[in-house]
């Protein structure tokens, strides 16, 4: 970084919100390329103007604003970070065959959260089943990418917050189901990248429970 | 490409099928980089052997299979091709928020057609109103990336085989809906890269049909 670059302060504001696994995604990106910014707390029941003006098309947390330019939706994000501060650690590898591999990956664990409504014992056996599927690919590997943490474990690392709510709430192990996996979060919670950027599993529970609450699923 | 690059011929297959509007952007995508491959139509009722195997996570065309090496998904694999023959005409912008706002955008298209269930008459308000913001989004330029055809183009294009179809069944016309897109596609069409990979508008309309009437939708 030259002397002018560390004179023009780069602005960075996220707008998040604590338990979403899609927030956690870009606060680690962040914190593993060691950018500082601005965390501003959205309000659940009531979105911020600079929300709404940030993100007109989708009104949904997480949108980083760098320098006044919105940039919306996760995964796109977690590249644009990427791209932005490419001199420092990469997420995706530079090989198109294995950058393809990750955006592939990245692209499955995104649809893990998108099945709604169905069956919850088929929800359940969906969701178990691709868990399954990402231990095959994480194979005997530390992270999704190899040796380093990559875009793969970023796009997943969200759900480490949230294991607890679904095994309360869908009455299995993960451990059991998919061990593998429960060790690669464990691997990944030692980095104080992810330790400081993601939720505690009993805070997201209770949030699980009064949401439901609210909607009168009980 | 050097003498050597010639010898060793590239072997490149595509698993697609014909009114296919994410086969088409493959197929866009590879005529816009003059990349020869093999075509391989797929039977809808029984899927072959090679797809199974080349795409086991969703058993989905299009499938662009590269030295025997499979990409999937339509999106990524045009990001694929781009990366590969970069040497040519590039579809994502090399600045990172240029990047993102293609990848954004192009995202955006692709929910176009995710949208399932709910009323017909929400879906087609939706539908409208998206076309509306792709209208905004496209402004005075000839084409999404500006002068040239890019990634958000390739993602929207296979539209064009099926606007006759929406219409049909929708009971509105594009051309007084949006009016700009109108345009966009024959600007497109004008391509040959474009016109010899879309299928015939009245040729998808009859193959909707006959799948209505397979679903008993009439």
């Amino acid at each position: 970084m030259s002397f002018l670059d560390q004179e023009m302060a780069e602005e960075m504001i996220l707008l998040d919100f604590w338990p979403s696994m899609y927030g956690m995604r870009v606060r680690v990106a962040l914190a593993e390329k060691g950018v500082k910014y601005e965390y501003k707390e959205e309000n659940k029941d009531e979105k911020s103007l600079i929300l709404l003006e940030m993100n007109p098309i989708y009104k949904k947390i997480p949108v980083l604003i760098h320098n006044g330019k919105p940039t919306c939706e996760s995964i796109n994000i977690v590249q644009y970070i990427d791209e932005v501060w490419s001199d420092k650690v990469t997420f995706l590898p530079c090989d198109p065959y294995e950058k393809y591999q990750a955006l592939f990956w990245a692209d499955y664990v995104e649809k893990l959260w998108m099945e709604k409504g169905g069956e919850q014992q088929t929800r359940k056996k969906n969701y178990i089943d691709s868990l399954r599927m990402l231990e095959e690919i994480l194979g005997d590997k530390s992270y999704f990418g190899g040796e380093k943490i990559g875009f793969v474990d970023i796009a997943l690392i969200g759900i480490c917050s949230w294991f607890y709510t679904y095994e309360k709430f869908g009455e299995f192990s993960t451990e059991i189901e998919a061990p593998k996996i429960i060790a690669w979060v464990k691997r990944c919670l030692q980095r104080v990248s992810v330790s400081k950027s993601v939720a505690e599993p009993l805070k997201v529970y209770n949030f699980a429970l009064q949401i439901r609450k609210h909607y009168g699923i009980e």
